[in-house]
Formats: structure tokens, C-alpha cells, sequence
């Protein structure tokens, strides 16, 4: 009962039809805005209700979105334009976001993030000959509007934003342990943000919300940074506070970056192993050199095995340098709370003496290869050069693809489809390097993290071609 | 982990010594004020030192307080004068209440509390002769004085505040249960004041947090109401931001009730139906016949029985007009917040139109029989009346004794003493009443809700002579 | 000393060089943003000039603009982005804006005010498509995007906003008439909104800021609306604290009625006239006729005959309906805040029956002729067609423009060449119009109402041909 | 105009007779605190009238106390208990203190601290035998109680409250200079305490409150310290937004000096040579030597030579060390500003090393003839020692004392009587100290600074006998 849910046949539960009007950005739109809001609602429309269904199951156990999407088939949203301003009708919605027939207030609010930026972004952003998204510094201010419009910045807080990776599905043990760690970042005032599902995206922030009770520092920030082909899988906890929508992964991986102040890794799957050599791609980048950057990998003792495997990895393909970014810290949440907060009073020392803002880390150079997105296609697969030849932070962006690759193959529809219609993609690269990943992989599926539809037993979709 | 306690041999636990500027109240005395307090804390050392340190464990699990107490005896508390103000020095203190080094300041603010409301009314109430405490007005402005002190009364505040009764050692389930009630009356944003240790007085407040948080009613107010005698035994749990501690368990309950504006009364045993038999007491009492006061007795489905057992007794020894009083409502946290909100809307209503205090309910009368201690012996025991031909607030407040009496007998240094010399005690009184009373006491048993030192199979302290 | 200001020469006043960050809706914009801004200082760098100097001089006494504009010559201003965002530097700038050395906050806030305005909007309005300046709603939603992203507007305020319209240079008598009334509005809680200057502009302001102290309703909002041809001969007053740069006197105009709830008119010249003339023929417009707008002419005993005139030639042309629209209060401050508070509260009803915004009075209609400008030429003027034949909000615009082109004729640089080279404009139109409008204009020259450069005796700068 | 009020005939000026709940302190009292204050109430009627009549004509220009007390003499106050607390009953109240009915907010804070300060300390202070009002340690208990239950201090504010001490009765051009001294203060961020009337007691504070406007640090704090005798005849001005009575004038003193971190002082006349005796008296005791007091004398260049004179005498009688206390600026507001901001830097930091708050000045060592009230007779005048020899800290106790007792002859009821009675008082000391007495008093009389009843010529209330 962690979160006092219903339980049972969601395909029975009760349902409200009812007319919400949103909260915080979209209380003041002139009417043009709202009409368009209102046009636009409509071609976005699946997209807009798979995540609105996404938000006001917030808090409701299981993360088996097909099982909820069916569930609630039935529902419909709409967006009205009425003389005031907008108004979102919905019909069918799940019961358990109201109480007793008014809409949870939360629940309003995420809703109303879900609205302003699915729909705004599909008419403000898109059609503006500003946000050039083949530039990087045009896909960077992409970030930064889509993030200055959901009101996630405020240039009065110091820096103390803690990013916390890790898998959406580890086991009760790894939970526990993230909370932990969240409730020792509360205690010293930090904030959290993170991909905003279930897992290590939940965990530290029900820890903080323990520390920062107990330090009287209510409410804290626990910031949900999501995209919509994640948020119908993942529905935003309901401690998330504070939520926005980035139109792909890339982009939601740069603000990640961005906004944080340092990062905290728990384990994970592939997906975590493709987060951190994202990190550690930008980290390695030379222009980057002189920046702090807190990173740190820690989980339970039983979890040693799996960073010591990623930590060798990382040491034989990208070498000491990589290595020096991280630190490993295992089975010590306290320790974990320390280093993080020394660490970010260097970042926020490091902003002063360079006049960078506290709230958008704007001088991290992020190269081009990680803002593009990456379709994993047989092609590009086989394409990818894997070589100790390459600088180092190109070795871990072609590194990251691979990954990213596998976890297509794996679970994401085209991937699947592109595997099952022409098997296995076929990776290249020095052996050495190749027989290091068939290895960490492998481990990864005996550690049960490579998770899988159904639960079948694992079927590499790739095949190591050294 | 349910609170992310440290766990193992508090013995050989890590201790700090330190200084600390109390906060609250504490933080603008005159010269004299403080050498008056300081003075004071040497004479109510021992009080001072355990309520203290119980503080200090706020938020540690285990709620055996004898070990507690015996691996921290070398704990010290003083308080100093220095030109500012006053100083609170710690000598040994358990370490998990500070944060590198820091004390936590949720643990500052409740460690201030128990100096201002120790100490401090040690100095100013008892030699003040405003507050005569052998007169009921007298009592009551004592009660008032020590809650306006503490602050814990807002002239801006709408009546929303739903006291939680219930036993602190009850079951996973039906503790669970306290949650999911504290849960539905916190997304009605009603706030929770409990007696503040674990069991049914954490669960509520515990439930209250997460509805709190989504409706964005954060911080919520949880107060608790404690006494010296109880809150050693009963640690604070960690989500009480507001504590006060009364001198004694009569005015502890009048307290309750004058703060309060609603009660909900789950699962506990002979000190739980002391606590019905009070509010009953005092509800049928004439002069209180108009005002509403919504009570409701609930538990999980596991409960019913509990809950039927009380309310057949009622009937036979009160009759209807006390079956009238309260509501019992089975498995249904949602229809108890409904229900507990209805009741406040009307306790509102009644205030406005009577022209009293939102904060304080002036206009209850209270009996003296219930201000004043009952101090259980074999004589007093056995010359209580128990006879329908009482007015029914009388039997009430008899009956009241009767269990206050089997508490001491159970537990209490003193009348445990008193049976091993001289034997059970004796109730007299109309034999119905007393086979009724029996066989309750019977069920208690039965239920395992007679808590007992050690562990040991249930040897009745009481007989029954009719 | 009303204002404890320096005096004296200001050529050698002390001058202040310095780099300023901008505060408010300017301190967290995009790289890019800022890189536009700074590109787009230096185009509109004479009139970003004037403007930033107006409001370095606020407070300081005089209204003679130019004699401003030639002592501080020397002044600079420059718009550079910086890591962090936007600075503004400052060189040779008026010594009485800073206080040892800094600048004083509100200074600062007006200043980036202007930059916002001037030359944000330079950037994000002019070349967007979204805002059509030749479309009415493309008009009014420019008027909104400028008042949203100056802050003015806050959905969760009441309607309290009285617009106060009069000249600049009234006599002392009835500048403290306006300091009264705006004492009791601010009595009543109501706030003020003027075209900033002096005057008229500055006494309800004035008077209010003393009201509001003694209800304790302070900082009141003091919103001044001005428009870059006006702030530059009028300084806003230093109690302006919210201010907003519209591109032009239309759009000014357009700003006072959809924001302000009421508008009370103080005695003033042809400018005033023109502004009665605006706000009669909107709504007189069939549109608005159900919208309750309340419209007071007030003034001391004093201005008992200027308001007759007024009135008179308002029933000539436009009749009754026109004259039932506003109410004449003569020396009554307390009346007219009563009815001006009363007429708020029926805007107000009407607001939450139409479900109309509280902060933007999207459903006033404004015809095209008053959105758009009216360049005062001989062949316009004398187009204008002046008939009781034509609808009376017609009617109303095209007057309007008469006096429109005779504060042209008078002052403007335009106008008076014209005037110069050509002789006076003609004006046509039914003779009793035309003889009921020369009256009019002769009293205003009697009562000393048309202001002229050096004070010369006035030699009108129209002829009526009936 | 200066603050809009009303003027003409108050005898027949509107009245209103109206029930108002208090604000403040007073809202949430015990049933027996409202019944003690009921009856105290009526045993202080006439000074509770007296007073709360004054702060009703709060604004009202003229400080003729006398012609207001007649022209109100059918005002009556009532206090009495209802259910909820306490309702203050008016009759025939000033209407000018009414809005539509509604007592100006402002004003209901003023009467609530009137019913507070009179009323309840003579309920709490009077009969607790804590306060010794013959130690000085529980007379400046007292004080501390008086400041505290007023909620005037506040723990978490640095110290910047400038005592502002000066003549009621000045004229224009003192006055403006007291408003630009307010102003250059207020644009420094300084809040300001006086006596709370009218004149020097009024200028800072409404200088203060544009300095405050211009730098957004609205609403400052404006304290006024009073005492029974002088708040009839010198209504509080609307500016003040905290408001005391203390029980009498050195306690009105010592609570200037306690509470204030620096003191400008304007011109004035005999009793604000009293206040700068007192306050140099202070400030040589060797007990208080090293601890920073920043003591300002300020006025127009017109009031250069008053100063002069002043500085002369001081001289003469308490020498260098007493010159080195203070610093004279003339003619400039600026100067004094930054002067006195330094200074507070300087009383800050020493807090800080001395550990003593910020809010109370505790450590300040005020000798008894300080604190006891002098009482003006012919024999107490007779033996006053005036003598170099004595202790320059003593001889500035009789020094003070020889102005306050021709403060009496000149203007108290009873000194008035007494002169009349037995002739001039007779003043005995030093011969040279005794003629710079009488040229210093000859100047005050030269400058108009003797203020008299009815305006008649100065006719010396003592006589100087060497």
C-alpha cells in the first residue's frame, strides 16, 4: 500500500467526465494562443492523450502501459477555447484523479504541463524560424525555452539540483537503496530530478521528501524530465512537483545536463549503461575540461559487481581519463549526500568565477553527435566505427549508439521489427573492445537487467562481428 | 527502511556534543527569562533529560523506551545564559540527529519545544496565581496558555484540524488502515493531531503527507500532543512539526478536545476505550448537547468485531443517546474523510453562529471529574459507582476510571506495585454492567490488545464483584 | 521639495558611469536572445537613448524635455551580452538615479523596463506573422503580448484598476483635487494606472500611496502606460512601479481600456478631450452596450464649468446616450471613489457572467478608426466628415481626430510645419457642430488650457468652415 | 493638503458608534485575560480614552489636544468579552477614522495597540511581582516585556532602526530638512522610530517612506514610542505602522535607546536638550565605552548656529570626551545618511563579537537617575549639584534633570503651578557652567524655541544662582 492506490480491474474502475481549467502557464493566453492551442490539440491528439492518461494514473501502481492505455480506451481529452481562456474537457478520465469529483491538485498541475507542452511546443516552437534544429546552439535554446516555459528555472536558487539515473524496474533491495540516498540529499537540502517514472526515478525522490521534512525544507523540488514515448510507459510519480515534456530523448538527455548540478547513477540496464556514456562523452569533450561536473556511480553492496563490470568497461575502452570523472561509492548513502554537495559548491563556485547562470549550465559544450537522434537501422549499426583510434569522447558517442541500438532492438517497435524481418545487427570494432561488451552484456543478462516483454528468456539481438 | 533509521546496538551508537540556539519561542527571552529557565532546568533535570533525548531519537524505530534510555545514560543536557539569549548544551547526544555535524532541524525545533514546554512553564504557570488549577476555568486557561505558548493556535485558520486516537502497538493492517484514513482526509486537506508516537498515531500523519503533498497543501500541520510521562515511552515520529507537551494526561486529553474539531478513533486497547469513555463522557453532558463534534470510530474489515464488541457495551451501559454520538464506519478511508469533512463544515457553521474561536473550543464544558487525575488505588477502585441510575455523563466518567484503573493495574509502576501487594482490585457495581465489562475486557484479551511487559500470558488485575 | 529632488544645473550635474544587470522578465533570456537584443540596441539606439534617459531622470521636477536632453548629451547607453546574460552599460548617466554608487532599485526596474519593451518587442513583435497590424485582433493581441511580458497582468487579482486620464499641467488646485481622489480610492483599495507623467498623472498616484499606507495595502500597483514620443517630455513619476512602453498612442489607448476597470477623466486640454472623445466612441459602440464600464469626470469647484462645457458639447453631438455614459462629480473626492468602487463591482459580476478575464477586457470591441493612427494632414482634416447623420461612435472618431489633428497642429513638429506652410486646417462639417466645437476650443484657450511652446498667445491653428 | 484630511469645525464634524474587533496581539486571548481587561478597562478610563481618541484623529492636522479632547468630549471606549474574544465598543468616534462605515485599517492597528499597552499591562506588567520597578534590572525588564508583547522586535532583522529625535513645533525649513535627512536614510534601506507626532517626530518618517517607495523596500518600519502624557496631545501620524505606549518618559527613553542602533538629532528646544543630555549621560558611562552608538546632530544651514550653541555648551560642562559622542553635519541629508549607515555597520559587527542581539541593545548600561522619574519641585531644583567635579556621566544626569525641570515650569501642570505658587526655581552650580546655561536657555528663548501656551513673551521660569 506505498502509495494508497486502487488496486484491481482498472477496465471497471470508476470513470469522470468533466471540464478542468489549467493551472501556472496557461492561466494567461490571449486568444489567438488559445485558438490555436485548440487546432493544434487536434492533430496532436493521440500523443496528447496517451500522456494526459499518463499523468492522471499518476501515482497508480504497475508500470504495464499497454495494460493501462487498453484499460481506459474510452477515454477522450479536448481543449476548448472559452471567453476566459482555455478550458480541457475530459471525458472517461480515471477516478481515482479526483476526490471527491474535483480533480486532484497535482494532478491539475501535471495535466496542465502535459497541455502546455505537448500542444504549445507543437505551435510556438515548430514553426519558429528561431529554433533551428539542425544547429546545435539552435537545439540547445529549443532546451532552454521549452524549460524557461514550463517555469523550471528561477534565477534565485543556488545551485543544488541532483540528477538521479538508474533503471525504472530494479529490485526491492536497489529501491530501497536509491531512497536512501534521496532521504541523505534531502537532509542536505538538495533537490532531485530524474526521468520521473517508478525504480530509481522514484526512490530518491521519496527519500528527499523524508529529509527535506525533517530539515523544514518543504516543499523541495523533485523535478520530472520525461518525452512522450516514455511518459505513457512511465507515469510521473506523484512526488514529481515539477514536470516537463522534451520533444525526444537527445533533447531530454540535454536538459538533464543542463539543469543538474551533478549526477548520481544507480543501477540499471542498457538503457543506464547508454546514460552514462552520454555523460561521459560530454564530459571527455576537451572543451569541457576545466568545468566540475559531480558524477557518481553508487548502489548496495549486492550492486558492486555491476559498477566494478561498467567501471572495467569504461577503463579499457575510454581509458583513465573517463575513469577519473566518476567516483564509485558503494553501500554508504551518507557518503554518497557528501561528496554530491562538495561537489556541487564547486560547481557553484566554478559558475561565479566563469558568470555562467546557476540555473542552465549554458557553457557545456555538447557535441552534435549527441543532440542529433540516432535510428538504428541494420546500416547504421554495422556502421559504427568502435576504435581506441578515435578521440575519445567520439569513441563513447559511437558507444552510446550501440547501446542505444540494443535497447531498440530489444524493446522499441521498429527495432523489433527491423530484427525479426533481417536478424541480428551485426557490430564491428577492435575485439578487444567487442569481447568487453559481449562480456558486460552477458553479465547483464545473468544480473537479470536486460529486460525483456513477456519475461522470455534473452535472444541477443545483436551479433559481434570482430 | 521504512524511515531510513539507523538500526544495531544504540550502545555503542556514535555520539555528538554540541551547542545549539533553540528556535521558536525560544529565540527572544529577556535576561531574566532565561537565568529563570536556567535555573529551572537543574530541577527538573531528569524530566528535562528524557523528554530530551526522546527527541533526539525522534524518527529511530522500536518503541522500547527503558533500552533507549539505558544506552544513552550518559546523555546530559544544560541550559546557559549568554548575552543573546539562551544556549542548549548536549553532552553525548545520539548522533543520528545531526547531519554532518549539524543538528537536523525538524529535531531542533521539537528539542525546543521540550525546553519551552518543560522549563518553561515550570517558571511561569505553576507559581503564577491566574492559574488556579483546582478550579475547571483555571484548567482550562492552563490548557490554553500552554497551547498559545506553543504557538500552536492560528487566529487565521479554518477549522480543519481531526485528532487520531488508537493503540500504538496495533497490527500491519490496521495500521496500514490509519495510513489510507490519514491518506483521504489529507487530499481533503484536513490535518492531523495525534498523540505523536508510532502505531495509530503515526499512520495518520504519515498518510496525511502524501495526500498533502498531491494536493500541494504542503506542509501540512501534524501536531502532537504529548506528556512527559508518555513521550519518553513515545518517541516523536519524525513528521510532528508541531509538539507541545502538557503537564499531565488530564489536560493532555483536554487539549485534544479543545484543539481538535473532529475525532476519528481507530483499533487499541484499554487505554483506547479510556478515551471513548472521555469524549462520550463529555459530549453527554447537557450543557454540550447543541454543539456538533463528529467522532467516528473506524478500522480495516479485521476491525468490525473490535469496533462491535465497544459498541455493545456503550449501548447497555450508555444507551443510545451515547450510540448517537458516533459514527462506526468499516473499511471505507474515503467515506470516513467524507464524513469527518461533512461533521467539520457543520463544527464551523456552529462556531460562527455561536461566535467562538476556530482555534479553541471554549464553549465545551468539561466535568471536573474529568479535568481532575484519577489516582487508582484498591479503595478508589472499589468505591466507584457504577449504576445506570447516574446521569449517563457520570457513568460515563465512572467507567472512565474503571479503565484508567486497569491501565495502572497493567502497566503503571505504581498499580502494578499495588496488585503485587494487596492483590486485584475490585469493581462493584450492577451486575449487568459488570458481565458486559468482563467479558469486553475478555475480547481484549482474546485479540492480544493487552499489552504486557515481557510478553507474558494476561493475569487480570482486576476482579469483578457483583 | 516635493519629491526631495536635486535641482539646480543639471549640465553640471554629477554623472554616473556603470554596468547595471538587468531585473525582472530580462534576467533569464536564451544566448540568442540576448545576441538579438544586443544587435537590435544599437538600431533603435536614439530612441532607446531617450527613453532610458527619461527614466534615469525620474522624479527629478521639470517637464521641459529638451533642456533634459541637452544637458545629459553626453549620455550612452549599451545593451552586451555577457556569459550570464544581458548587461547594461551606462556611461555619463544622471548622478541622482544611484545611491553611493548603485543604482536605486526602482530606477533600475524602469530602466529594464524600457530596454524590455523597446527593444525586446523590436525583436520578437515587429517580425513575427502571428501579429498582424493590420487586423484588429491582430492589433489586440499585440496590445496583450506586450502587457503579459511586461507582468502587468495577474489572473489572480480583482478588478481594481482605475485608469485616471487629465493633463499634465493643471494648476495646483486641481492637482491636489487629484492627489484627493486618488487618497480615497486608495482607501478603498483600488489601484491607479496614468500615463505616468506629471500632473494629473502623478496626484491620484500620489494620494493613493497614502491611502494604501493607512489601509495597509501597500506597495499598491502604480501602473504607468506611455508609449516612446511621450516618456521622453514626460519622466514617469518615481511612484510608478509597474511601467509598460506601447508602440504608439493607439495601442497606449487600447492598453488603458482593456486593462483598466474604470477611468476617472481630471480637467486637462485638447488632449483630454481627445481621450473623452476615444472612450465615449467605443462605447457608444452597439457591441459594448451591455458591458458596464463606469466613466467619472471629476474636478474642484473650480472645474465645475470646464466639465459643463465639455458636457454641453458632448449632448450637441452625440446626445443623450453619450451623456448617460458618465457621471459629472464636482468636488467630492469621497463620492467619486464610492461610485467608482461601485461601478467596479457590477464590472466585476459582469466579468464572471461573461466569463471574461479579470486582468484583460478581451470582449470591449474597438473599431478599426480608433486602432488605427490618424496622420494629421490638410487633406485629412478636412475630409473628415462631421454630421449627426452618421452613427454617433462614428461620429465620436471622426471628432476625435479633429482634436487629434489640433494637438498636432499645436505641438507636433509634423503638424506644426504643416501648419506653417499651409495655414491652418480646414475643418467642415454641420454648423452647429462647428460652431459648439469653436466655443469649446475658445473657452479652453480662456482657461488657460492650450499649452503652447514659450507661452505665446495662441493663434489657432484650425478654421471652421460651416 | 499635506495628508487630505479634513478640516473645519471637528465639534460638529460626523461621528460614528461602531463595535471593532481588535487586530494584533489581541486576537487570541484567554476568557479570563478578556475579563481582567474588561474591568481594567474601566478603571483606566479616562487615560484609555484620551489616547484611543488620539489615535482615531491619527492625521488629523493641528496639535491643539486640548480644542480636540473638547471638541470629542461625547467619545466613549468600551472593551468588552463576547464568546470569541474581546470587541472594542465606540461611541461618537471621529467619522474622518472611517471608510464607508468601516473603521481605515491603519487605525484599528493604532487602537488595538492603545487597548493592548494601556489596558493589559496594567492587568500583566503592574501587579507581577517579576518587575521591580525599583531595580534597574526589572525596570528595563520591563521595557523589554512592553517591546516584546508590542511585537515591535524581530530576530531575523539586521539592525538599521534610526531613532529620529527633534522639536514637534519646528518650522517649514527645519521640517523639509527632516523629510530629505528620511529620505536619504529610507534610499539606504533604514527604518525609523520617534516620538510619533507631529514635526521632527514626522519629517523622517515621511521622507523615509519615498526613499523606501523608489528602493522597493515597502512598507518600512516606522515606530513610534509614546507615553500616555504626550500621545493626547500629539496624535500619532498616519505614517506609523508600529506603534507603543510605554508606562512613562524614562521608560519612553530607555526604549529609544534600547531598540534604536543610532540617533540623528534635529533642532528643538528645552526637551530635546533634555534627550541629548540623557543620551550623553548614557553614553559616558565607562561601562558602556566601547560599544558603538552613532549620534548625529543635523539641520539646515539656518540651524547652524543652534548647534553651535549646543556644542558649545557641552563643551563647557561634559567636555571633550561628550564631544567626541556625536558629530554635527549641517546641510546635509546625504552626509548624515552615509554617516549613520556606517555607524550601524560599525553597532552590527560589535553585536555580533558581544554576542547580544540585534533587536534589544542588552549590554547598554543606563544608571538609575536615568531611569527614575524626576519630580521638578523648588527643593528638588535647589539641590541639584552642578560641578565639574562630579563623574561627567553624573553631571549629565543633573544637567538633564535641570532642563526637564524647566520643561515643567514652563509647561506641566504641576511645575506651572508651582511657579506661580513660589516664585522662579532657583538653579545653583558652577558660575561659569551656570551662565552658559542661561546664555544657551536666552538663544533657545531668542530663536523661538521656548514654546508657550497662548504665545505670551518668555518670562524665565528659574533663576540662576551662582
Amino acid at each position: 500500500m506505498d502509495d494508497y492506490t486502487n488496486t484491481g480491474n482498472l477496465k471497471n474502475a470508476p470513470r469522470v467526465s468533466t471540464q478542468v481549467y489549467p493551472s501556472g502557464k496557461l492561466t494567461m493566453l490571449s486568444r489567438e494562443e488559445v485558438a490555436r492551442l485548440s487546432d493544434a490539440s487536434q492533430q496532436v491528439g493521440e500523443v496528447l492523450r496517451r500522456c494526459a492518461l499518463a499523468v492522471l494514473n499518476s501515482g497508480e501502481q504497475g508500470d504495464d502501459a499497454e495494460s493501462m492505455l487498453a484499460a481506459f480506451e474510452d477515454f477522450r481529452i479536448e481543449v476548448h477555447q472559452v471567453n476566459r481562456g482555455m478550458r480541457i474537457d475530459l471525458h472517461n478520465a480515471p477516478g481515482h484523479a479526483f476526490v471527491d469529483g474535483k480533480m486532484i491538485r497535482g494532478i491539475r498541475e501535471l495535466l496542465s504541463a502535459v497541455v502546455r507542452d505537448i500542444v504549445y511546443f507543437h505551435t510556438e516552437i515548430g514553426p519558429n524560424p528561431y529554433f533551428d534544429l539542425n544547429e546545435p546552439e539552435g537545439i540547445t535554446n529549443t532546451v532552454f525555452e521549452i524549460l524557461r516555459n514550463a517555469q523550471l528555472m528561477d534565477a534565485r536558487r543556488e545551485p543544488n539540483l541532483v540528477v538521479c539515473w538508474g533503471g525504472h524496474s530494479i529490485n526491492l533491495e536497489e529501491y530501497d537503496y536509491t531512497k536512501r540516498v534521496g532521504y541523505q540529499l534531502g537532509l542536505r537540502g538538495r533537490d532531485i530530478c530524474t526521468g520521473c517514472g517508478p525504480g530509481a526515478m522514484k526512490g530518491p525522490m521519496k527519500g528527499a521528501t523524508i529529509g527535506h521534512a525533517k530539515q523544514r525544507t518543504i516543499p523541495g523540488h523533485y523535478v520530472g524530465v520525461t518525452e512522450p514515448g516514455i511518459i505513457a510507459a512511465e507515469s510521473p510519480n506523484p512526488i514529481v512537483n515539477e514536470l516537463v515534456i522534451l520533444p525526444d530523448i537527445e533533447k531530454r538527455l540535454e536538459a538533464f545536463v543542463r539543469l543538474g548540478h551533478g549526477i548520481v547513477v544507480f543501477p540499471g540496464g542498457v538503457g543506464t549503461a547508454e546514460e552514462i556514456l552520454f555523460i561521459l562523452g560530454v564530459l571527455l569533450n576537451p572543451a569541457n575540461r576545466d568545468a566540475p561536473f559531480p558524477l557518481i556511480f553508487s548502489g548496495p553492496a549486492s550492486a558492486r559487481e555491476y559498477f566494478e563490470d561498467i567501471d572495467r568497461f569504461i577503463g579499457l575502452t575510454l581509458g583513465e581519463p573517463a575513469q577519473s570523472q566518476y567516483e564509485i561509492i558503494v553501500n554508504d548513502p551518507a557518503a554518497v549526500a557528501r561528496s554530491m554537495s562538495a561537489g556541487i559548491d564547486q560547481v557553484r563556485d566554478w559558475r561565479v568565477e566563469a558568470n555562467d547562470a546557476f540555473y542552465f549550465n549554458w557553457l557545456l559544450e555538447i557535441q552534435p553527435e549527441f543532440q542529433q537522434p540516432f535510428e538504428a537501422t541494420h546500416e547504421a549499426m554495422a556502421a559504427l566505427e568502435i576504435s581506441r583510434d578515435l578521440p575519445s569522447h567520439h569513441l563513447a558517442a559511437n558507444l552510446r549508439r550501440v547501446f542505444s541500438g540494443i535497447v531498440a532492438g530489444n524493446v522499441k517497435p521498429n527495432g523489433v521489427r527491423a530484427i525479426r524481418e533481417r536478424g541480428p545487427f551485426e557490430i564491428r570494432g577492435e575485439s578487444d573492445i567487442m569481447d568487453a561488451l559481449d562480456q558486460l552484456l552477458r553479465r547483464f543478462v545473468a544480473q537479470n537487467r536486460m529486460k525483456l516483454p513477456g519475461g522470455a528468456s534473452y535472444e541477443p539481438c545483436y551479433r559481434i562481428v570482430s
